[in-house]
């Protein structure tokens, strides 16, 4: 199957280009995977990289926060990069040179967009859809006061890239008989036993029940 | 115990500020808990947003690439900044407003600067100390071609902040009675059991099998 080609030059990959994807599914997938993202961005001060929540609505990631974070209002006045990355293990090689890491990562660039205020308490719960499957339902909702104070962006999936590493090491034929343990250390997100608030015990709702012993 | 303040003003955490932190110990942990940061920079095609191995001597961060690598030269032209955020949770408070994520971030601004060939071996080998103790007597080191090909950078952690998030969720006092589930999904980076690369069995070394059902 064919793949398409890179949206644009910056988005390109260029160290080890056959592990670099653009296509939708492989994007998505990796974007679905995650809850934080790093978003970089210049200023007066410089370039930034903040960590950020982060979820998929069609072809746009959103991220939000207070209206008065300086990296919000900061991403509305110019370009930025969106970086998610997941780190699926060490690869040990033969050879100190070959050893690498496992992992799949997207990178977004473009320009941030202010999610209108008609639309945010959609794209809110959108997100809390992403978080805890149901819950918007079960938790009170943002009243008039705490959406005003919320700033939500969104950038396109336009201009992306996924770059991708799997498998276990490749080393040089010469260094195949040496004696050293080579392969895989995976390294898997897990989720933990939920931690309920207080000493008050509710039902645990279903995306609760699920949680532990799962992958996030 | 007093806390240090701020080294700079780009590097003071403004947005919950009570959750920065700058002392020295709190900073080193959680960057030596990283095998993975995230860099930005900027270029001719805007800003970037670069995942990259790191490790930490002294008080630098290293990172480290192909002589070729588009993001090392940019980083010798100018200003940078490197990210390490561990993701510790999901928080579910009784409102959607409050709703939240345990985290651990370091935030490092500065010039990255190149590590002179003479000391190019001894990095890479803190590299392999972090990655699997002891297993640079063991693999093959890099020669005098694969170390020329090499370029490895360091910044200063002088300008640097860590921001932490931990425990359960801060509801408004009117919410606590409402009938839903609150507390903290836990996220946990956990090693996954070796993958032996090839047929050959080799015996595993001390670092592989203390590998597995630990937490990296």
């Amino acid at each position: 199957m064919s793949q398409p080609p890179a949206p644009s030059e910056r988005s390109r990959v260029r160290r080890v280009a056959d592990r670099g994807r653009y296509d939708e599914e492989t994007i998505h997938a990796i974007v679905d995977d995650a809850y934080l993202c790093h978003v970089a961005f210049a200023d007066a001060h410089g370039v930034h990289c903040i960590p950020t929540a982060v979820w998929r609505e069609g072809d746009h990631l959103y991220i939000h926060g207070s209206n008065g974070s300086r990296m919000l209002k900061a991403l509305t006045a110019g370009e930025a990069c969106l970086t998610i990355t997941h780190l699926d293990g060490l690869v040990l090689a033969r050879s100190a040179f070959h050893h690498s890491m496992n992992y799949r990562s997207v990178v977004v660039h473009g320009r941030f967009e202010t999610v209108p205020a008609a639309h945010k308490a959609a794209a809110m719960d959108r997100f809390m859809d992403h978080i805890a499957p149901g819950r918007r339902h079960e938790a009170r909702p943002g009243d008039e006061n705490e959406l005003a104070a919320t700033t939500v962006l969104r950038i396109p999936l336009a201009e992306s890239s996924a770059k991708i590493r799997s498998g276990g090491p490749r080393d040089d034929e010469a260094d195949m008989s040496r004696d050293v343990w080579a392969g895989v250390l995976p390294l898997v997100t897990a989720c933990g036993a939920p931690q309920a608030d207080g000493a008050e015990q509710r039902l645990e709702p279903d995306y609760v029940r699920a949680w532990s012993g799962s992958f996030a």
